[in-house]
C-alpha cells in the first residue's frame, strides 16, 4: 500500500503486518479514496483471518476495528461486510473475495476510461484533448486507474491527450501532490494550475474538456464533489467547454433526490490556515472550509459511470438512463494498474 | 516600513539607512502595492539628498537605482520623478513633496472608502455587509487605508460590516498572509476562504458584496487584477451579488481600449509548485501561472475610484463618467493609517 501522505516527496510502500497498523494507516489518510479504502478493508479481513483464525472474539474485534477505521467511508463498511461473510469458508475464500473486489474496481476503472474517452472524442472532435481536472481521482484513490484520471489515462494511451491541466485543489493539495505524481508515472504531459486561475484559463480556451470525480450523485444528477468543482463547472458553462463527471455506479444515490439534500461538512480552520506545519494566516484566523460543494445538474454535460453515460445537457438523469454493460477493452495497456 | 515578507508571523519594521537597503527591500517585495512603492520611492529620493547632497553623480546614481528597483511598477518611476524634480530646492522641499505624495494617497484611500461604503449601502440596503475580497488591498499595499480593503474598513467603522471573507489568493497567499493581518488590526470580523470555495459560497448566499482592487482598468471598463478575480466576478454575476472594483484614478488607463489589449505575465512554475520552501507537487512539475486575469466590464457592477463611481451595469465606462471631487470625510477615524 502506497503511503499517500508522503507523496510526492517520497514513494513509501507501507508494510501492514497487523490490524492496528492498517487501522492507523486508514485513519491518517495514508490510504484515501473510496475504492482504495474498500479494497484495503477487504484485505484487512483476510489479514485478520490469517492472524486469528476464522472464528472467535479476537477475529470479531479485528474486523470491527477495520470496519470502523473511517466511519464516513460507506465503501469501507460495505467491502468489509462482503469479505467477512466468507470468513467461515476459510482464509483462501476470504482472500479470493478480496481479490474479486480488487478486480471489480479495476474493471470498473477500465470501463469508465473507455466510456469517457469515447465521449470526449465525440464532444471535442478532431482536436487533441486539453483536459482540466480537480483533486486526485487516479489509481491512488481507486486501486487501479481511477475515475476522471482513468479517462485522461485512456486518452493518453490512445494518443489523444495534448495536455492535462490539474488544479492544485486547496486546502489539501491533492491535485498538486498526488495527481501530478500519477500523471508523471503515466508519462502524460501536464501543467499545474492554482485553483483561482482555472476559470479564467477556461474562458481563454486553454482547455477543451473538464473532468471531475464525484463523492455522491443525487437522483436528479446534482453532484457532490471536492470543493472547487462548482467553480470549474460554472466556468465551463460560461466558456462552452464540456464538463464531465466520472464516477462508479456505486456513487449514484437514488435515495438523495437533489443536491439540496446533501449536507456539507465544514472541516475547520486549520487545513486552511496552515500548510505542512507552516502558518499561512494571522494566528487565530477562523475559516469557512466546506470540504465539498454541489454542482447542479444543469452545469453538467455528462455523467460517465462504468456502465452508462448520462447526459444532463439533454435532460437525462440517473433515473432516466438504464445501466448498460461494463466496457473492458483490454487493448489499452492494462498492465499499468 | 513594514517588512511584508515576514507577515503574519512577525511584525518587523525595517530600518532603511541607505539606498542599497531600500532597493533590496523593494526588490524582494518587502514593500509591495503600487501606492506603497511610490511613496517608498519618494522618501528614497529624500534619503538620497540627505546622504549625498542635492547635486552630483552620487545623487544621480542613487535616484536612478531607486527608480529602477522594480521596472514594472509605473508608480515608482512616476513618484521618484516627481520628488526628484524638487531636488535643486533642497532637502526640506524634497521631504515636503514626499509628504504630499503620502498625504494624497491617504486622502485617496479615505475617499475610496467613503464612496465605496455609500455605494454598498445603496446596493445591499438594510442588510449588514458580508464582503468577500481577494488579494491584499489594504494599507500595506497603499501606505494608508488601501482600496477594496478601505471600503471594508469604512463599513466596519460605520458598524455596517457583519463579516469580511478574504480569499487566500494562491499562489502568493496575499489574502491569507496580509489581509487577515490587516483585518485583525482593524478589529473586523473575518473568516478566510480557499480560492476554490469562494464561487460556491457566493452561490449559497454567504456574501452579499464582492470587493476587488485593480492593477489596470481599460477604457471600456475591463479590469486587470490578481488571478482569481475573474472567477469571483463570474460567480458574483451568477449569484446576483454586486461586484465592485475599487482603485485610484491613476489605475484607469484610457490608452488601453479593452482588456484584450493587456498582456498577461506568466510568473513560472516555482510559485505554484513550492510554498515557503516546501515542495507541493511532483519535482519538475511545470505550471501555467498567470499573475493576473481580465474581468470583462459586463461582470462588474461598479468601479469606485477616489473621485467617481462608474457603473458598467448601467452601461457606463471610464470614458463616459466625468471625475468628481475627493471625499475626505474625517469623521471616520482617520488616525488608523
Amino acid at each position: 500500500m502506497i503511503d499517500q501522505t508522503r507523496l510526492p516527496q517520497e514513494l513509501v510502500v507501507l508494510d501492514i503486518p497487523d490490524i492496528p497498523t492498517l487501522v492507523a494507516a486508514i485513519r491518517r489518510l495514508s490510504v484515501r479514496g473510496a475504492p482504495a479504502i474498500g479494497v484495503a478493508g477487504a484485505y484487512g479481513v483476510a489479514l485478520a483471518v490469517h492472524l486469528y483464525g476464522n472464528t472467535g472474539p479476537k477475529l470479531a474485534e479485528a474486523i470491527s476495528a477495520v470496519r470502523s477505521a473511517r466511519p464516513t467511508a460507506v465503501n469501507l463498511a460495505k467491502m468489509v461486510d462482503r469479505t467477512a461473510a466468507r470468513v467461515s469458508a476459510g482464509l483462501e475464500e476470504v482472500l479470493a473475495e478480496a481479490d474479486r473486489i480488487r478486480d471489480e474496481e479495476l474493471a470498473a476503472s477500465i470501463s469508465m476510461g473507455e466510456y469517457g474517452a469515447d465521449l470526449a472524442d465525440e464532444l471535442i472532435g478532431e482536436a487533441a484533448a486539453r483536459a482540466m481536472t480537480i483533486c486526485n481521482t487516479g489509481g491512488l484513490a481507486a486501486v487501479s486507474r481511477g475515475t476522471a484520471l482513468a479517462v485522461i489515462q485512456t486518452l493518453h494511451e490512445r494518443g489523444r491527450l495534448e495536455m492535462a491541466l490539474p488544479t492544485e485543489t486547496r486546502p489539501l493539495l491533492q491535485g498538486g501532490r498526488l495527481t501530478t505524481w500519477e500523471l508523471g508515472r503515466m508519462g502524460a504531459p501536464f501543467r499545474l494550475l492554482v485553483d483561482g486561475a482555472a476559470p479564467f484559463l477556461l474562458s481563454r480556451g486553454e482547455a477543451n474538456l473538464v473532468l471531475a470525480g464525484a463523492d455522491r450523485i443525487a437522483a436528479n444528477g446534482d453532484v457532490a464533489n471536492k470543493i472547487g468543482t462548482f467553480s470549474l463547472a460554472l466556468a465551463s458553462r460560461h466558456a462552452g467547454v464540456p464538463f464531465i463527471v466520472v464516477a462508479p455506479e456505486s456513487t449514484i444515490d437514488l435515495e438523495t433526490p437533489t443536491g439540496a439534500d446533501i449536507d456539507i461538512e465544514d472541516r475547520g480552520a486549520e487545513e486552511v490556515t496552515s500548510l505542512g506545519g507552516m502558518e499561512v494566516a494571522l494566528p487565530g484566523t477562523d475559516a469557512l472550509n466546506p470540504a465539498f460543494d454541489i454542482t447542479p445538474a444543469d452545469f453538467i454535460t455528462a455523467i460517465v459511470t462504468d456502465r452508462r453515460i448520462i447526459r444532463p445537457d439533454r435532460g437525462e438523469s440517473p433515473q432516466t438512463v438504464p445501466r448498460g454493460e461494463l466496457r473492458t477493452n483490454q487493448s489499452d495497456n492494462p498492465e499499468n494498474v
